[in-house]
């Protein structure tokens, strides 16, 4: 097992009507950035049960932030921040908004040009310097609420970077699994693939030492399995959605990548694909995951032996036999979700994508990556080929 | 799934070598208690590795916390760091130094009688009230280190009380799993047994919503029957002591109770054994717990069923078959880990011992225990005689 520090001071709280518990968490007499998205909290009541819940503070709203969220967005609530020396942020969305106000939270008092904070990625580990925020929740699959990285997009250059720091974890999040009662299918859809694609990150690599993390990880997976395909059809039915919930936290909250390697190449793939063609994250990361299993076979194929036995029952005769099934099993389990395997069932024009994605990496100085810093530009190129 | 509320501020270090970074986590300047128990880190060097790293800081030392740490002794300590006017405590022990530690750092502010902490039960939520502190661990089993309950005994009254409160988490807790190669074969299997017995009171109750936590807390228990039996025989394999060691802390971090009922009451009973005959901590559970499960069968029939259907791989032709084989698997594995699980075994003249125990349990005013609050005073009784 590798050396870890796990450090997570989230406040998390979870359950049917904890948004009452707001008014105990904010600090009195702070003055509120609200922030959120698209409106769909008008829809759904969380606003009025955020603002009732809050009644008495100082509140500047602050909506529009949006999927995928943009720097250029949120320098406007930076600005905002600034001028009305706002002392507290609270995120009410999900993980575009949570993650949005962690680049704010870092923006506000950083001193030079924000986008370095993207571009160079500076990492945030003194509280003093930012400003401190919560989140209610709204829909699930990031984890951001209990985690202090987030993915921001430049518009300008079309580039989806990376920020965190161990002062960027939310003070406390508000989790209602029946939030999700209301949420569009697709949005369901992709937080269990989201979720479940997180867990791969951390999981599928190669056999090691750390054996409680790799059942952790199992644990999560098999609970996916179980409720997805369901909390997609009934996402009223309590014990499927709060299971959902609860797993999508636990898939990127930081515990299971403790003292393990982890690869992410399915992100740092996928997250091109999205600023390409706006593919909704989770669906880009199901059309690049299992081909990336087939082009790193030979380096993924015990440990997906071990997935497809543990996860999903396979038995076989080889290694390779079981290994095969389990990304036939993974395919399976993305179509079950909903979720269109090729690039050109998800967007148009797509002949140069391998390209395009090959260049931006190189551009970046970029070599390699995964587990084994062994996905060359190569094995992208031919994992993005084999993707369309 | 019921709600719940996660929040766990602890820096948890994890690794070979990782005590180098204790000048890092100390706050500079101040003024030191280094706190420890019967003088095992003199002779496995851990007394020497953190004096060294600390050189510079204002140190006073007090050692002879006791397993099973007495209120009296803890007072004496309370009575030094308010005399020099010391600011940070650091445990440097097991579970009974560290347990000890969190009393002391609750007591030195208290104001009135401090044996009422443990009597009237007292939560400390409040940061500003507590001395704060860091531990060293040196021996696996409590999750101590990761949590903010303790267990002390009033020596005057041979009462075994807890304490705790979101204030009395470590600030910082360094795990090696390295230290354990020096502990006797005793303090290893009752390490394994403790932190197996903390996850069954946290999941043998009966079947519920929360799917995750379930596999979460079978997850815990695989690993410890995978590594426990093995780890005794080879405590310095770093695979098996990582895996020990990481284990125990996660039984018992508060995570695997999250949302779902919890139990106790072989706690409760066995804290009444050691208090009667000293017996170790971790062998009162391997002589309750299994006599336990039989007594409340109709109660904890189904889970037992599926614990040994997930844990053990057992088959059988009805839940009452799967169950009971359970049981016997779980004696087993005590026995396999050295524990003698009568009484009779373990203590001497041991006839009143039920009567002792109902009669100290009536004084409390305690009617019932258990996860369905149906383990009688009776049942207690039973449980006990069963035991004999």
């Amino acid at each position: 097992m590798n050396n870890f520090e796990l450090y997570n001071p989230v406040n998390y709280i979870f359950g049917k009507g904890q948004t009452e518990k707001l008014a105990t968490l904010v600090p009195k007499g702070a003055k509120v950035l609200l922030a959120y998205g698209g409106g769909s909290i008008f829809k759904n009541g969380v606003h009025n049960a955020v603002t009732s819940t809050l009644n008495g503070y100082d509140i500047t709203e602050f909506g529009g932030i949006e999927p995928n969220p943009r720097f250029e967005t949120l320098m406007k609530a930076v600005q905002i921040i600034r001028e009305q020396k706002i002392d507290f942020i609270l995120a009410v969305g999900g993980g575009s908004v949570i993650d949005g106000v962690k680049f704010i939270s870092a923006a506000v008092n950083f001193e030079g040009d924000a986008a370095d904070i993207l571009k160079k990625r500076i990492l945030f580990t003194d509280l003093s310097k930012v400003i401190p925020f919560g989140t209610v929740l709204t829909l699930p699959a990031t984890g951001s609420e209990m985690n202090s990285g987030a993915v921001v997009t430049i518009e300008a250059t079309q580039e989806k970077l990376t920020l965190g720091g161990s002062a960027l974890f939310p003070k406390f999040s508000i989790v209602d699994p029946t939030v999700i009662t209301s949420l569009p299918k697709r949005q369901l859809q992709n937080g269990v693939v989201d979720a479940f694609t997180h867990v791969m990150e951390q999981y599928l690599t190669f056999p090691h030492d750390a054996l409680l993390q790799d059942r952790f990880a199992e644990s999560i997976l098999k609970t996916l399995i179980e409720v997805g395909p369901n909390v997609v059809e009934n996402p009223s039915d309590y014990k499927l959605a709060s299971n959902f919930v609860w797993s999508a936290t636990m898939a990127l909250n930081g515990l299971i990548q403790k003292g393990v390697p982890s690869d992410w190449a399915t992100h740092m793939i996928g997250h091109e694909l999205t600023a390409l063609y706006e593919i909704d994250h989770a669906r880009t990361l199901a059309i690049i995951g299992p081909n990336l299993y087939k082009v790193m076979f030979e380096t993924k194929k015990d440990k997906l032996a071990q997935y497809g036995e543990r996860v999903w029952n396979i038995t076989g005769n080889s290694i390779e036999e079981k290994a095969e099934k389990a990304i036939v099993k993974t395919v399976e389990f993305f179509h079950t979700m909903g979720m269109k395997t090729k690039i050109s069932e998800n967007a148009e024009n797509i002949e140069k994508t391998a390209d395009f994605i090959v260049n931006r990496f190189e551009e970046r100085g970029w070599k390699a990556m995964g587990e084994k810093q062994n996905i060359t530009l190569e094995k992208v190129r031919e994992i993005v080929e084999m993707s369309y």
